[in-house]
């Protein structure tokens, strides 16, 4: 194992995404357990998302440590897992409010895992980098449509918990700002030339900290205090 | 470990299978634990098929990254163990429904190890590639007969869980689809004299995150519906 | 990690029961949470026995593919921890029909590990082979003699449950006719003069899947029936 | 894997440190189910500290195997992670004698990961070490500010139990007495241009134990005190 | 990984303690979820104890592999963790017999982690060594006088658990002659001048054997015959 330097933020932003998601791994995991039953699910996958993030962040940091600067291949193959993950995380959480279509389930994650890897064959020059750019845009608007203006944010209003409310309002604000920062980290590597020599890393470090942990935690928690509220009423 | 570039399809495609599975693993797992009774056998044993899939996909991509290709005994390893267990996650999903006999259940996990077997002798030249693969589709052929026309459809037909029915039709139909790209692939690689330069990996993980990933989450689901619809009735 | 070819049989066996024993491990331990109080522990016994297998076919592989053969040592660990163990399953299956001293337990477990031993101390020629092979051999009669004229035989005998009697059956005739394997393997290289160019070690290695893996989902199956009997009784 | 000496009381401290962070996390894990159902997420927290340690100081003990002293950087990944879950820890273990507000939990955690980070800085020169060592002090009396004369400090005060306030007085001692060699070490790398040769390591060793040993034994050991004495009132 | 040979007697007996430990802390892992209340304790530490054995053994099978003998201080960082755990088993086995006070359960921590500490002092020369033996053997005679004639023999004495007492006993005498071992080792490599070259590794595991294994399968069988009593009296 290569021993990195006091200064090499890169390589301190990869290993305290690492700690921090197996942290929030086993948080989740033994949480999944503590809540009511419709929440073991929405909060397992968040858990499972957090998990793959180790294996994938342990990966990246190797390969930074090896020298060249990380293959942004590395982030992609996380987020094709983890992001279809978090989106099926807030369908569950929003179907403990009421009924929602095995149709909208599929779309949600099969646009999900398309925008990741439309994005990546742009990367790597297998699609025209524009093009991609421009599909991935629209698949990332249309899951946004969703949960803004679709059948979840319907059930959810109409649903009488406040925490549930409150805590979709929050994980609904933490995909929109913090997946922003990955078709932006896409537009600046596929348009500006820009290759990776750690601060993108580093940026795409602290959105997964923003993603993954701070995303699996608010979930957990809305579990925590709707399971309460439920045992209260 | 090597670092792979953006560019190595083969490479991200071997990661995200082994992402996927991670996820699957532990997915059905902690699922074995949330559906009734009769349920958690064939759940446990798709978390089991894919858990073996981890390691086998783990060092295929080892083997990649080495830099001469994969054998193609790395693929053989995995469905060694995953396919007999797989039927018998189909089996024992069957006798929720009603009763079968031993007799079959040895006869299924018999077959679907010597169908792997029996293809892996033809590929590694220690049997004539071409009865090889002529056996490995006659033992392919009987289990799809024993799925369509056997004993197990009879009794999947006679229960009154729509649930059941629905999730029985399309694991079928799975097994009939996902499968078919082994027999192809071996099809071409004994036959049409093609070596892997890692396309034909990239079909087999495809193949795997149908056969294992949704295979898995599609008896899941089943088993959580009928749990559900059971415990309402 | 060396990569090993399509035609090196010997590696994919140990892939092969490598991943088999994981998958033997992951069910049995599941398992044992499954079954009646009394049954939890021979389960539990044979999942620990699989696990074991694990790590030394695992050790034994890396010794292989580093290309000098497997010294027979690798396999002598394995089964000095897995025999005692498999040993223990049984006497505390057969617990589960009556009383059985302290006294027994200890004699079995004393004389499992012995025949280990002295079959080691021939083979690694810290003790006359041919002595060590005697010793071992009736230190092998001696449990056999027990498991069929002995008090755990006659405990079984006059139990009530029919499912308990059978799988004491397969399970003494497993523990008799694959155990066979192990002594005539000593016999072989220790007088043959044979060394293990990876034959002995394929034939090893099938003998773990019928010793570990059909002997501890047998005894997982008899407690499963057993305790489904004793519910409806 | 390098072999040390045993004269080589560094790496001798790290390997004490790694076995005993990992019976620490294995024995709260454990415990955490053992506790009444408010106790179980303090617990946890602490278990979680431990294990982001064992995580920490194998890495520590690799770059210290290396041959070229400890980097600072790999004591503040781990504090990064466990600082925070340990504050947090303490906070809802004073949140089971009463209600507390969700704005201070944010603040506890905020200063704490910025108390670690802004002394990072400091010791990487990206920030001027006296600033960095200034404000790293400030964070840190603002939390002993909170645990002393805040809101944590009145709820516990206005418990009924006996073993709460005794067990809050020991944490509270603990977190004073053992962060107290952080700023510590701090003071001495940044100012002094002390390397590390080792000692500084052991001293940050020693720390572990006292701070995330002790820290969550004394935390399983409350929890399991209070739930007994709630359990006979 | 290196390879050792058949007749490498040494490296033979560390990967038998490895996998012994292996199977022993799974045992008692599932087994401490089988015992009474009271009993989770004690056995969950003996698992520990068994894990933490797991990786110094491992750790010190590296270090011989390597080449270059097992320098003493990797069984002294086994057992800084391992003893006190066993200590802290031992008293609350005895506790669930009676009130024991926690004076003398710190009492019984400190002095036993003192005691290897003090010893490896010795060893490594950072301490007279005859000084260190000393004061080691004074610091073991002191554990025994509480095993023996201490409150910890009084509350066992005067339970009415038959199998509480002749477990005790048994207990007792495993750490009375498994114990010795240790200070005997420790007198002949620091006043004989023996170095290790393998001999004394394998007398240390066959202590581990004892100490480690036969210790903690003890306690839970303690544990599960008195759990038996209690629920049928």
């Amino acid at each position: 194992m290569a021993v990195y330097q006091t200064s090499d933020l890169t390589a301190a932003s990869f290993s305290v995404a690492l700690f921090g998601l197996a942290a929030t791994t086993v948080l989740l995991m033994l949480g999944s357990a503590w809540v009511g039953r419709k929440w073991r699910l929405p909060v397992a996958l968040c858990a499972i998302a957090a998990l793959v993030g180790i294996g994938s962040v342990f990966e990246a940091r190797e390969a930074w440590l090896a020298g060249q600067g990380v293959p942004v291949v590395y982030h992609y193959v996380g987020w094709s897992v983890s992001m279809p993950l978090q989106v099926m995380a807030l369908f569950f959480l929003a179907r403990t409010a009421g009924r929602l279509s095995a149709g909208l389930f599929w779309r949600l994650v099969v646009v999900s895992a398309l925008m990741v890897f439309v994005r990546y064959l742009g990367e790597a020059q297998f699609m025209h980098p524009t093009l991609a750019f421009l599909i991935g845009l629209v698949f990332w608007l249309y899951l946004l449509g969703e949960f803004y203006f679709g059948r979840m944010d319907d059930v959810i209003r109409s649903s009488t918990g406040d925490y549930l409310r409150r805590g979709y309002f929050w994980l609904r604000l933490i995909v929109t700002v913090g997946w922003a920062i990955y078709p932006l980290g896409n537009f600046l590597t596929a348009f500006a030339g820009m290759t990776d020599d750690g601060s993108l890393s580093i940026a795409y470090n602290l959105a997964d900290i923003l993603n993954r942990m701070a995303f699996g935690v608010a979930v957990l928690a809305t579990a925590a205090l709707v399971t309460e509220e439920t045992a209260h009423a």
